[in-house]
């Protein structure tokens, strides 16, 4: 989880949005940024922009956790289920399947409101799903 | 196009990325922010993020050209072409058919190395293609 | 479920390919068909085309159940897991969220190695994701 | 194009549909089929996953012509723009960009209502879009 959150602390717009690594292993990697005014579309939601790049990087950092470091997206689809508030946003992204070649990678997207994003029992409202394709280019 | 910039500049995550409306009419719309280092991801490319940001934005825009302004994105996919470099990201999203629940739009990223953005001269270079759904929400 | 097997049976195509439905609920919907020469690409898998037909009528149906029979399916995607071989389809379709303007679905594609589909401990291959959004057309 | 048609006629689900190939080349590959009853849905349009066929199956060819033969499509998304009715589906897909390892390729499918389907001033309507990346599995 540490080297992951080193890739994520090396891209400059992940440190823009604050985003951070709270889970990373085998079966995926889950993506979790504070929610502040910054991130909002023009009626008090996060904007769809933030949800799509929650998914990108989430289903990235998941595909690399089985497929290794070096891996490119190849694309992916979101589809919004519902505006999105709250404090905190989360995107956990599990392995479908991974080859050699390639990962297929879902993604569930949720808010949380909560004063504590720690507190385990704070529920989730999902508001977007994703899935994509990413490329091993190991070899 | 003032409408367009400004739902725009309403959009606190899109003042964030420094985005900006260059074309808006019954056709379609297109949106470019500059390329600042806090846009990149960890090897000096424009983030996958910030791509699908703009194609998030530019589908929703062009779909409000042709729908009017009470839309909802369904949701859009997006295959990236090849690791965005240069200066400026333009998104030109295209409608494809509007009716009278929804509109389906096509969108190409394209990057620019240019000195000068309104330089109409300077190349582009694809680096990813969207296409979504947008929903009508009146009536 | 004979209510949504007779829709399926008023389906030409869905006759021609053989398809049934054999679960039908408020949390989704599942089609089956059984793998015959004629479904074949040119290796011996099951043909992509067949992978996205069932994938397109299993979430369509899976809305179906939770939005009413008046639905359009606005669009999907699918990301092909592995090469599809076995002598029974399945697409299970669940619904994600239903509002009451849309219903957003994924879908499983699996296909089954056995004599006898009742059979419910043939084990299960993975070999494609889907999901998408279908509208409701009531009023 | 008599390779490519020769791949369409070893695959027996594109023979029971009764496609075939009317352009192939390094820009893209145009299928069609002949709409038969059997190709429909319960309200007399063709069926989605009849046009989800096509437009798999288009971005394999086009994607095959500028990688070569050994390719496997990675998935593709699909929105529907209207109901499809006519005589003669044609999917047109063209390739936006073709690297060593990936094809993107967009397809626009159409439908077209004339008894002559070889009279290139008959009109097409636009019934869907798709796009997807296809892999090249060649080393």
């Amino acid at each position: 989880m540490e080297f992951a959150q080193g890739i994520l602390d090396a891209q400059p717009f992940s440190r823009l949005l604050g985003a951070r690594i709270t889970a990373f292993g085998p079966d995926g990697a889950t993506l979790e940024l504070d929610v502040r005014d910054e991130l909002h579309q023009q009626n008090g939601f996060v904007h769809g922009g933030v949800l799509s790049y929650a998914a990108d990087n989430a289903l990235t950092f998941a595909a690399g956790a089985a497929l290794g470091p070096a891996v490119l997206t190849a694309g992916f689809s979101i589809q919004y289920v519902r505006p999105a508030r709250g404090t905190l946003l989360r995107a956990r992204a599990s392995v479908v399947h991974a080859g050699r070649r390639q990962a297929v990678v879902r993604c569930d997207l949720s808010t949380v409101e909560t004063a504590d994003p720690t507190d385990p029992s704070a529920s989730e409202t999902l508001c977007a799903v994703a899935q994509g394709t990413v490329l091993s280019t190991a070899g």
